[in-house]
């Protein structure tokens, strides 16, 4: 058996004579052990994390979030909804949502914090609620990404305010007396301690505009290795060199500033599996292509048709030869497709892995953010798989059930 | 008011007042005009029309299908028994998933045929039903798509068994007695008679090597125009090409083949419209570009941010002025674009739209398959999107409730 990231034979044996694979398996030291990186980094005057909870939205695992003593980034209202019914406190949830929510009357009355992510919002907000604390997103001009789709804060994005309407922002907010006290940036930045200073040059300009700004949030792509040919980012470099930026800044202007980061794939990422069983080899002859199917994917994982990335894959048997494979999965969909080329989504890709035979189980790791919650539940009717978290003291607990087949067509009037 | 395929301005605001949008709106007579046009091609000796579930599983859309005497093609076992669900009889569906149903002793015991798409497939029917008659899918080395991600019946396809392995199929088919009565061909043709001629010619070179075959399923891509730059298949000149190689084939050997069609883009995507709303619009100034947010996208139509498709966006406004868009949706991800590149989801393309302003309805069409059944449902925790038919007889009926946010997290355990 190959070198697993947590998950112990015993344990695999467990799950699967108990539950019908696939199932989403998680473990909450993982997830402590990266939280904690994030608690203890170093930081000028403090700061807060902040978790995104699109990337899941288990109630389970907000649950234990909040143990940690972290604060939820909602992207729509029903995402604070559904952090409020996993008891936390309105003023811990930021709502930062393209969208502005329907029951904004309702949830200005409430403590939840308002990030505006245009000038509409703003004003919205100011004329429902003259007066109020608010925070800003500003879309900086600034930002790399490994290809276009995922950068953010660039002129081909539509999240946040453009920077040069800063003089707009600042008449707006005058107009109702709002008090805006967080900037947001929405970048994709490198993992150098270069360009994250390059960063907290810019965005330190933008605080010298607003007075009374006391907090900067900071999303950004804290990269966390999951391909062998990755490397984890050195949080301690980048951050040193960020609070000097910070020191530097309260010398010049008695000002001091709290920090606020979104961390996800370096948090989570590595934190759940995914359990699948092989359901049958095929090939296109010996001199093209062996196919791995699998009884999972595009409805369990779908960042790699999505985007084109790579995931772990595992295998759970005793096979001492190798053998190159294409990994496909159980969708009648020419999209579902596991191995393929890098950021190149359309185009296969072989992996060398130990000799495989129908009902082998696999295990793909990196599976934890973006996927039980982006996923395109009940494409060929396949119901939605369930969750498994594994506790820091071992006890392995069903924390969302397989879905019943009737329950995909329970909306359905007829 | 820009001129629509279907809805009229009394829907519209018929719609718009007694639902909440984003909602998926369908056309009983667009369904019925496409189906029809099936109904009446020419084949030599009588076609059957198979509809793929798989694109829209609705049960009242599978019974307007049954109304018009389609049969079904089910990618699993669950599929199968929502046809069931949807009065369909046993015997007209057939299954050909890529994973062997987990039910299939209890669904060999049914009138279901099943279509092995792998030599495991095909071995692992016979052994629980020996003497059975069977179909099988043949992956023919020949296809030509627009991009490899939906190109099938090729090397780098997993779909089907592949050619040269006609006798081993031959092998098992003697071992356990099973009758081949169908071949499936899953191709992706030009639409162009000659290149289904050439598709045709191999077919039956493939239908010489079993006697007993006397279906021929022809899956393939009628294309039917969605965008002003398409143009749609002339499906007589396809089949009367189609059809004389046939009636050949039989002054040869004296065997009448009957034909079975397997289309989905030509029958069904201008059948349904998305009804959605303008949120927000912003800009990166205006050097750059103007993006336009709705309340919908990937959550309701995944097809764009999967493969780069464009679809038709109309507005519902008075504007006599145009502007140039990009068209962007609610979720908080960056793939949530919908005007981009064709066939290039990562970069984004300005489209020429009347001028909007927040609150305006959007209609996009052609949205009719894959999308609700591929959806990402759930992502920012948003619910799903409920459908609407109108039916022949101008009656407007909800065929799925808009989902209760409650019901998202209904399986987790806490």
């Amino acid at each position: 058996m190959q070198n697993l990231r947590f998950l112990t034979k015993d344990q695999i044996s467990y799950i699967e004579k108990n539950y019908k694979l696939p199932f989403y398996v998680y473990s909450e030291s993982e997830l402590q052990k990266n939280v904690e990186d994030f608690k203890n980094f170093p930081s000028a005057f403090w700061h807060t994390t902040r978790f995104a909870m699109k990337a899941n939205s288990n109630m389970n695992i907000l649950k234990i979030f909040k143990n940690f003593w972290l604060k939820i980034d909602a992207s729509s209202e029903y995402e604070v909804y559904r952090a409020i019914s996993a008891w936390f406190y309105w003023k811990d949830i930021q709502i930062s949502g393209q969208e502005l929510s329907e029951d904004l009357e309702k949830l200005l009355n409430t403590w939840v914090y308002f990030v505006a992510t245009s000038l509409n919002q703003l004003e919205s907000i100011g004329k429902i609620k003259p007066g109020s604390e608010i925070w800003v997103r500003i879309n900086p001009w600034l930002g790399s990404g490994a290809f276009t789709a995922i950068s953010t804060g660039w002129t081909t994005s539509s999240f946040g305010i453009w920077h040069e309407y800063i003089p707009q922002i600042k008449e707006i907010a005058k107009k109702y007396g709002l008090k805006i006290t967080k900037i947001h940036l929405h970048i994709w930045s490198e993992n150098t301690p270069e360009s994250w200073v390059n960063t907290a040059n810019i965005w330190l300009e933008f605080v010298k505009e607003f007075d009374e700004v006391k907090i900067l949030n900071m999303w950004g792509w804290f990269k966390m290795a999951i391909m062998p040919y990755e490397k984890t980012v050195d949080l301690q470099a980048v951050w040193n060199a960020v609070k000097e930026k910070i020191q530097d800044f309260y010398k010049k202007t008695w000002r001091k500033l709290h920090l606020e980061l979104e961390p996800w794939k370096y948090m989570v990422i590595n934190a759940c599996n995914v359990l699948c069983r092989v359901v049958d080899i095929v090939d296109t002859w010996e001199k093209w292509y062996t196919f791995v199917r699998t009884n999972s994917w595009m409805t369990e994982m779908p960042r790699v048709s999505m985007y084109g990335v790579q995931e772990p894959i595992f295998t759970i048997n005793n096979s001492k030869n190798t053998k190159k494979y294409v990994v496909v999965w159980h969708c009648c969909e020419s999209g579902d497709i596991i191995t393929c080329k890098l950021y190149d989504q359309e185009v296969i890709e072989e992996r060398e892995l130990p000799e495989l035979f129908i009902w082998d189980i696999l295990v793909i790791e990196a599976t934890w953010a973006y996927n039980t919650s982006m996923s395109m539940k009940n494409y060929n009717s396949y119901p939605e798989a369930g969750e498994i978290m594994i506790y820091k003291d071992w006890t392995i607990k069903e924390i969302r059930k397989r879905e019943k087949l009737e329950e995909i067509w329970r909306n359905e009037i007829y």
